[in-house]
């Protein structure tokens, strides 16, 4: 028996998020789909965590088992020719057994970008939140820093969701502006349902003088959901990375793609 | 009686192409139908020309006739409201009542851009054309410099087409990679059906070393359409901007968009 782990990256805009669900397109649904008609032999995935319909991936994290014998390098060009157009595999990597894409996460690293051009490119309506006017990304990055720590992020988390602890930790959160766009870069340790969206969202009136930064603390504190902004617009929000210790560095078969970036 | 010309943008993934059919997406039907809704009367738009199912635009150029009084940047602020998220309105200005989009355009650039990475990232699908493995920069640039200058194309016109005459002038052709994309920038008096695919679908052997640079100016010689090679896929292809002689630059009333570029 082998641990496979992929790196996917997709387009979310025409999937209904990661999670199989009967009668619409997932990306879990059409993972495993590709590596059954691959392998031989059902497969279930296990995801480094769920992405909602819209959000998009550069690397996402997946592990399964299986007892073919198929190569990495030839896994990925499979994988990569049968998968459709708005999902790619960045490499493939065989792991140790105990290897596990949810439980090992260390970190997972998102970004959210927006874009306060007055009028959006035709281009980019899937891929970010529009935000015509300016922002004030210097009290932004002050709010974004209250939050960085251990803490309670009940305040942040969307409705719905059941988890034993809301404490996380956020490791490191910047906001920058580059051209039209603004850049909300964040690291955690793992984040509750619509987080990262729902503190963007909560930053924005921040961003636009309509709330001040000090007051982010507090709604923090608060731990009360109704307390923060709305929930950012999926189109905007970026999987970049999850980071792993020892486990899932190995380089027992590995190969990744060599040029270009998502 | 008022002149309006106005610059658009669009993804033209979802749209079939440019002219009104009946029963389809089209940006003309898109454009015409959002105008009458603002105006209140019927409106016919003129195009600088039509593009494909699947080219996009950065600078496609239209003007159309109205009695109404709104300003530009009031029906600059107005299209935008109303147009679809992959469609939107750059600039409009008032130009003088002899302005027609088509017959004054003195020119037209449009940018084909390949993307020839190992494995192409999900989110460029519908914006490049996928060509893994290295291409000829130099090669393929000696042949566009073949095509410059006024020559009869009709080796490069797609079928189905009637025209008066074959005859058209390529200004400026450049070929450029950057990373792992290749652009060819193509800038002329006009370009017959298909044209600048059939150009970019010739190049290509070139690139991949199939073919000799010269025989690209043997094929043009031919005025044999099938000498030449396919016809590249629209997703590539991008109307970049078309330009006007003292007409179309009146200054009368303009708005344009302010920040950001497509």
């Amino acid at each position: 028996m082998r641990n496979l782990k992929i790196i996917l990256a997709y387009d979310g805009s025409a999937f209904h998020g990661w999670q199989f669900q009967t009668a619409t397109r997932t990306v879990q649904e059409t993972v495993e789909k590709c590596l059954q008609d691959i392998l031989g032999h059902e497969v279930r995935v296990t995801a480094s965590g769920r992405t909602d319909a819209g959000v998009h991936a550069l690397g996402q994290v997946v592990n399964f088992r299986t007892s073919s014998r198929i190569p990495a390098h030839g896994l990925l060009r499979a994988l990569n020719s049968m998968f459709p157009p708005d999902l790619s595999a960045r490499e493939v990597r065989e792991v140790p057994l105990d290897f596990h894409a949810r439980y090992l996460a260390l970190s997972k690293k998102y970004v959210y970008v927006s874009d306060t051009s007055s009028i959006l490119s035709p281009f980019l309506s899937r891929y970010v939140m529009h935000l015509p006017g300016g922002l004030d990304i210097r009290a932004m990055g002050q709010a974004a820093r209250a939050l960085k720590g251990r803490h309670d992020f009940s305040s942040f988390m969307g409705s719905g969701s059941s988890v034993k602890t809301t404490i996380r930790e956020i490791f490191d959160f910047e906001v920058f502006g580059k051209g039209s766009r603004v850049f909300f870069c964040i690291r955690g340790s793992g984040f509750l349902r619509h987080m990262v969206r729902n503190i963007v969202g909560t930053l924005i009136p921040v961003g636009q003088g309509e709330m001040a930064s000090r007051d982010v603390e507090s709604i923090l504190a608060l731990r009360d959901r109704t307390q923060a902004g709305p929930t950012a617009p999926p189109q905007g929000l970026y999987l970049v990375e999850v980071e792993y210790g020892g486990h899932g560095r190995s380089d027992m078969d590995t190969h990744r793609r060599q040029e270009g970036q998502p």
